[in-house]
C-alpha cells in the first residue's frame, strides 16, 4: 500500500502545482461520461465521451449526476474543469488517486475525496478505488478510475423513484453516495470477521508459524482499514456543519445517521484490533507453553533413566572384589531396586504436578 | 458480539434510508403496547395491540408511559411513528437493535438509545437488549425487543405513589428509566467481580492454560461492558445541557447523580482492566517460572549423576593393566568417592541457592 | 476495594432516588454532633445528639463548624437535612460512603465529598473514610463515619487563635479542612516509599516470587491512591473558579496552594508507578537471567563429561581384538587424554565467556 | 543527531542573546548571494558577495528572491540584517543551524525555519540542511549552509515562465519553496521503504542479530524523520491562518495542498513505525521459535537413546548369574527390543506432534 | 529524590498555612544579600546581611537585582517579605525548597520558582537547587539556598555593559536569569548523552547485568530531568501572555526564544527516552540470544555423543554369543561407524544452520 503511494508521489516531485498528471494506471479503455438527470417527475439517462456535449443538459430545478469513469484522458478532465470552473488544484487532487480522503468547501462548490472499498474474492484482498465527488448547484459530478461501483442501488432508486431520492436535491444525492460507500465497509468487515474466526480456530487446534503470519497480515489490513475509515469521521462531521451551501436541514439528519455509522465502524475496528492483540499474546504464550511442555516431559524421561544407567554402570565395573557380583540374587535385586527407584521418581514428579 | 452486529448491518446494505426493517430476531409472539397513564392523583393501566386505539389517552397534564414490547411488526411501529410524528430515520434506528447508544435532540422530541443489561444465570453470560426511549410533551414511549425488563421497580413506584415520581413530569420518568438501566450495571459488575476473584484463586492454587483462556474471556467481556458504558457518559452529559426542551431544572440534579454513577462505573471497569492485565502478567511469569523451576531441578539431578556415571564407566574399561581393579578396597573406595562427589555438588548447589 | 464498592451499590438498586440508606457499616455507637462556634473574639464548643438543639446557635457573623460523627442514624441526618435545607440527593450522597470525591455548587450552598486517608500500622493498610463537607452561609457541616479524624490540628488552631483561621470566614475553614486531608496523603506516600525501598532491597538481595506479589500489591495500592487523588485536582480547581458564593478572593490564594499540592501528589504517584514498572522489569529479567545462568553452568558440566564417558564406554567394549587394552600404558594414557579433553573444553568455554 | 545538537547548543551557553555565532561548520568557501528578480514580464539574475550591492535591486512590483549560500561570514549576515531590518534574535536563529523548524509572524515580515532533506547515496544516510526563509514585502530571502538545494525546479519555472509562479507574489514563491522541501520527504520515504522491504526479506530468509540492529537503526531514522516532519504540520497550518500579511487568498489554497501532504507524510511515517514494531515482534518470536525448535529436536534424539543406553548398560553388568547372557538369542533379542522401543517412542512423539 | 521530597512535606504537616519553616538543610553559614543596582550609565554593587539596610537603595528608573543566598534565617526572609509586601504563602513557597516549578501573577508582582541544575563531577550526579524569582517594579529578588550559581555570566554582562541588558528593565533581567537556568540543561544533557554512548558501547562489547542497572539508572535520571523541564514550558508560555505587568513587548521576543529552547529540551529528552527503551530491548533480547546460543551448541555436542556412547554400550554387553566381538576387524569397524555417524550428524546440523 505505502509503497504504491510513495512511488506515485515521487513521480510528481518537481512539477509545478496544478499540473494535471494521472498518477494511477489506465483502468478503462475510454473515458465514459454517464449522466442521470432527474427531478421528481422525469429521469433522463445519457452517455457522452466528449464533455462539450454536456452543455445543454444543465438546466434549472434538475439534479444532474454526472459520473466519469476513467481518469487517464487529461483532455476530458480539463474540459470538465473548465465547464464547471473547477480549480486546477482540485483537478490535480482528482487525478492523484492516492490522495487521502478529505472534504473541502470552496464557497461555490463542495469537493469530497473518498475511498470506495470492494472485496476481490479470487485474490482474497480488499480493492480500493478513489471516488471524488464534486457538488455544485444542480450537479453532482463523481470521478472514478474503473468501471463498476457501489452505486447501482442508488441508480435503481432513481429510476424506480423509490425512497425520497427523486424528491430531494443534490445534497441528498451526495449523502446517498457517501452512505453507499460507507455501507460497503460492513461487507469488508464481514470478511475480516471471517478471517478472525478462522485464525481463532487455528489457534486452538493447531497453531503454526503460518498462523502468526496470518495474524500479522490481518493486523496490517485492519490498520489499513482504520486509516481509510478515520478521515470519514471528520468528513461527515464537517458535512453536518451549519454554514455549508447546498446542504439542507432535512438532509443533515441523514448525514448524522452516516456519522453514527462511521463511529460504529471505527469502534468495531478498535475492538478487532484489541482481539488481534489478544490472539497474538495467546499464540506467543501458547507456543512457549507447548515447547516448555515437550521439554519438561523429555527431561523427566532422561532424569528417570540417568540414575538407573548409573547403577548399571556400577555393576559393569571390573573390580575383582565386588561381593554383589557373586550373589545369586544380585541381578534380580538390581532390577528390583531400579524399578523401585523409577516408581519413586514418577510418584515424586506426579505429586509435584510435573507430569 | 461483533459478528452479530456486522451481520445485521450487512443485511440492510443497499436499502434506501428510512426503510423499516427489523434487524433483530422475533423475540415475542405479538407486539404488546402497555400504557401507564398517571398524574399526581390517578393512575391508569391499559394494554393495546393496535396503536390506533391509543388516540384517546393522550390528554393534558398527564404523563403517559407507552411501553412497546416486540419490534417485528412493521405495521405497528409505523402507525406509532405516524401518530407521534417520529422521523423515519428514528424509526429505523429503533428497529436496528444493534445501534450504538446515543442521545438526539429533535426540537420537539428527544430520542435516546440505551443498552439494557441482564445476566443469564444458566448460560453465565450477559444479555443485552436495546431500549429506545422517545420523549415528547406528555408522553414517554419505550421500545423493547423482549418481554421482561428492569423497570418493574419504576412501575411499582408509580402504582404505589412512592417517591416523587408521580409528582413530576416526563423528564423525571425518563431519568428514572435511565437510572434503572445504569443501576443494572452494578449487578453485572458484581458477577464480573466474582469471576475475577475465582480466577485470582485459580492463579494462586493451580493455574492451567484454562485459566489463561478464562482471563482472556473476562478481558473481552470487560471490554464489551466498557464499550457499552462509554456512550452513557456522553448521553447523560448531554441530557444535563441547558437548553433541552421538557427537562426541568429540578430533574437535572437527579441526572447529575446518574452522571456520577456512569463515571464510577467507567472507573471501576478501568480498575478491573488494570487488574486483569496484572493477572495476565502474573500468569505468564508464573508459568515461565514453574517450568524453569522444574527444568532446573531435573538438570541438577542429571548433573549430579553424570560425573558418577563417568567414574563407573572408567572402571568398566577392560584394560589389562588397571591397578585399582586389583585392590581389595577398590570397589568401596569408588563408592566412597562417588558419595563425596555428589555431596560436594549438592552443597555447592545449595550454597548458590540453585536447589 | 472494588468488591466493597460494588456490593454497596448493588444494595441500593431499585430504590427510589433520594431514599436515605446508609451503605456503610455502623462504626460508632451513637451519632455525635460536635459544634465549634467562633469569631475573632470568642469560641464556643458544644456537643449535641439531637439536631433540633442546634437551632439557637446559628447567628450572624459567626462561623459554626458542625461536625457529625456517625451516619447510621437516618433520623439525625434527615433532621439536619431539613434544618439546613439540604437536597435529598445530597443527603443520599453523604450516606453513600463509597461515593467518588466530587464538588458541587448548589447556588446557596457548596457540597464537597472527599476521602480522608489514614494508615493502620497494625494491619499495614490504608484506611479510607469519606468526609462530606457542606458549606453554607455561616456554617460548615462535616459528616464522618467514624470517630477520630485529621482535623485535630485545625481545632487546636481555632481554640488557640493561631494563624488567621479565627479572623476568616467559612471558606477559609473549608480550605483548612481540605488542606488537612490532602496533607495526609504525604504521610501515606511516605509509607509507600518505605515499601518501595524494601522491595528494591529484596530485588537486589534475594528476589523470590513473594517479591513479585509484593510488587503487584504495591502497584494496586498506588493505583488506588491515584484514583483517590485524581478527583482532588478537579475539586480544588473548581473551588478556585471565579463565581462561587462564600469564597473570598483572599482564600483563593490558599486554595491555589492546595491545588499545587494535589498536582505534586499526582506527579509523585506517577513517578512511583514508573519506578514500579521498572522494578517489575528488573524482577522478570532477573529471574530469567538467573535460571539461564544455572542452566548454562549445568549444561556445561554435562557437556564436559559426555565425551569422557563416551571414551570410557569405548574401552569398556568387549571386542577380542582391541590392541589398546593390552598396552601397559593404555590406562594412564586414556586418563591423560581425558584430562586434556576436559581442559581444552574448559578453555574453549572460558574464551567464549560461557563460564 | 542529538549529540551534535547538544554540542552546538553548549557552545553558545553564557553568551548574551542576539550574539551572532555560527554554530554549524563552514561548508562553502565564500558566501554567495544569488538574486533572482522577476515580474510577469522580466527576469534578472545576479550574483553578489557584498550585501551592500543589493540596495538598488529592491524595486516595486517585483519579486526578489535573494538566496544566501554559506553562513560562516558574520559580516555578511549582519549587513543583510541591517538592510532588511531583521531582529538580532532572528539572525541568531538563522545562524543556529540546529534550530527546530518554526514559523513566526513579526508584523512586517514572516520568518520560517525548515529542514531540507537529501539522501547521500554513498554513505546511505539522510543529510539535513537548515533553510531559513525570510519573507517581507517584495523580497524572499533564503539562507542555506551549503551549495546545492532542492530549488532547481523552482528556478527553472521562473526562468521558463512555466506555471503561475511568475504571475504571483512573494507568498507564492514562499509556498513553492516549502512545497519543494516537503516533496523531498517522499524521496526519502522511498529509500526508507526500500530498507523496510530488504529487512522484511531478510526476516523471512535468514534473520541474524544484524537484522535486529538494522531494525533498530531504521526505527531511529524513522523517529528522526517524524521529529523533522512534525513541526511542518504546525508551520503550514499557521501559514493558512487568516490574518497574515503578504499572504493572498489564492495562495492559501496551494498552502492547504501542502498541508495535506504533510499530513500524509506523517500518516505514512506512523504506518511505517507500526510495521517496524511488527517486524521487531516477528524477529523476536522467530528467534525464540527457532531455538526452541532446535532444542526440541535435540532433546528428542537424546530421549530416544537414553533408555537404549540404559539397556546396554544392564547387559554390561558383570553379575555372575545373569541367565540372559547365556541365551543363544540374547544378543539379537536385545537389539530387537531396542528397535521396538525406539520405534514406539518415535510414533509417540509423532502422534503428539513433537516431531 | 522522591524520598527527600516526601520527607520534607511530611515535616510541615499540621502547621497553619503561611508558617515560615525552611524545609531544606542549612547550606551556607550566614545569609548574604547581594545587590546589583544599575541603569544604562551606572552600576553599584553592595553586600548586606540585614534587610533593613536595603531601604535606601530602591530608587526610580534603576534596576535592583537583590540576590539572597541562604534561606535558613527566618528573620531575614520575613523582613524582606515585609519590605516588599510579599504574601506569606509566597514566602512559604520560597522556603519550601522542594516546591515544583511554577509561575504566578499577583497583580503587583510576579513570582517564579525554578530549578537550577548543575553537575557534580566528583559524585557524577545532577545537583538541583531551587531558585525563586520575585519580580516587582524596579526590583528583581532572587532566593537561593547555596552559594554559587549559573548567573556569573549575567553579572559580567551587567558590569561590562555587554549586550542590551543594561539598557532594559527588570523584565529583561528576569528573562536573562531564566535563560541562564535553561541553558544549563544543555550541559546536563551533554553528560546524559555521554552516559548514553558509554552504555551503547558496553551493550555491543560486553553487556552485563551491571549494564542493565546502568540503563535503569539513566532512565530514572532522564525521567527526573523531564519532570523538572516540563513545567518550564508552561512557565515561559505564561510569561509571554499579553496582559502581564512589567513585561514589555520587546522582551517577549526573547522569551519566545527561551520557549523554543524548552521545547527543544523536551524533544531531546523524549528522543533519549526512546533510545533508552530501544537499548533495554536490545539488552534483553541480546541476553536471551546469547544464552540460547550457548545452550544450542552444548546440546548439539551432547546429541552427537549420545548415539556413540550407546554404540559403545552395546559392545560392552556381556552376552556370550555376540559374533561381532570375535571379528578381527570388529573394533576398527565400530570406530569407523562412529566417525561416520558423527560426521553425518554434523553435516545435518550445518545444513539446518544449527551450527
Amino acid at each position: 500500500m505505502i509503497k504504491r503511494l510513495i512511488k506515485k508521489r515521487v513521480s510528481s516531485v518537481g512539477l509545478p502545482p496544478g499540473t494535471l498528471i494521472h498518477v494511477g494506471d489506465k483502468k478503462v479503455e475510454r473515458v465514459d461520461i454517464h449522466v442521470i438527470d432527474y427531478d421528481e417527475n422525469k429521469v433522463d439517462e445519457m452517455h457522452f465521451s466528449d464533455p462539450d456535449d454536456l452543455s445543454d443538459i444543465i438546466r434549472n430545478n434538475h439534479v444532474s449526476w454526472i459520473n466519469i469513469n476513467g481518469l487517464h484522458n487529461m483532455d476530458v478532465i480539463e474540459k470538465i474543469g473548465n465547464k464547471f470552473n473547477i480549480h486546477p488544484l482540485v483537478l490535480e487532487d482528482i487525478l492523484n488517486t492516492e490522495h487521502r480522503p478529505k472534504f473541502e468547501d470552496y464557497e461555490n462548490y463542495l469537493f469530497i475525496i473518498l475511498k470506495m472499498l470492494s472485496y476481490d474474492e479470487t485474490n482474497q484482498e480488499v480493492i480500493t478505488e478513489q471516488v471524488s465527488i464534486f457538488l455544485t448547484s444542480g450537479s453532482v459530478i463523481t470521478f472514478q478510475e474503473r468501471e463498476g461501483d457501489v452505486f447501482e442501488g442508488i441508480r435503481a432508486r432513481i429510476f424506480q423513484a423509490k425512497g425520497r431520492l427523486r424528491k430531494m436535491g443534490v445534497d441528498f444525492l451526495t449523502y446517498a453516495l457517501i452512505d453507499a460507500i460507507i455501507e460497503q465497509f460492513y461487507l469488508i468487515l464481514e470478511k475480516v470477521e471471517l478471517r478472525l474466526e478462522s485464525i481463532e480456530e487455528e489457534l486452538i487446534k493447531n497453531p503454526t508459524s503460518e498462523t502468526l503470519q496470518e495474524i500479522h497480515r490481518l493486523r496490517r489490513d485492519v490498520l489499513y482499514l482504520r486509516n481509510t475509515a478515520w478521515p470519514l469521521r471528520e468528513i461527515t462531521n464537517e458535512f453536518i456543519r451549519d454554514d455549508l451551501p447546498f446542504v439542507q436541514e432535512s438532509t443533515k439528519m441523514y448525514l448524522r445517521d452516516v456519522y453514527d455509522h462511521t463511529i460504529q465502524i471505527l469502534e468495531i475496528l478498535d475492538t478487532i484490533r484489541d482481539m488481534i492483540s489478544g490472539m497474538l499474546e495467546t499464540y506467543l504464550s501458547g507456543v512457549g507453553n507447548r515447547t516448555n511442555e515437550v521439554m519438561k516431559v523429555l527431561t523427566i524421561i532422561a532424569t528417570i533413566f540417568i540414575p538407573l544407567t548409573f547403577l548399571a554402570g556400577i555393576y559393569g565395573m571390573n573390580f575383582h572384589y565386588m561381593p554383589e557380583l557373586d550373589w545369586k540374587l544380585g541381578y534380580p535385586v538390581v532390577w528390583f531396586i531400579m524399578i523401585v527407584i523409577s516408581l519413586v521418581m514418577i510418584c515424586f514428579f506426579k505429586r509435584r504436578k510435573w507430569l
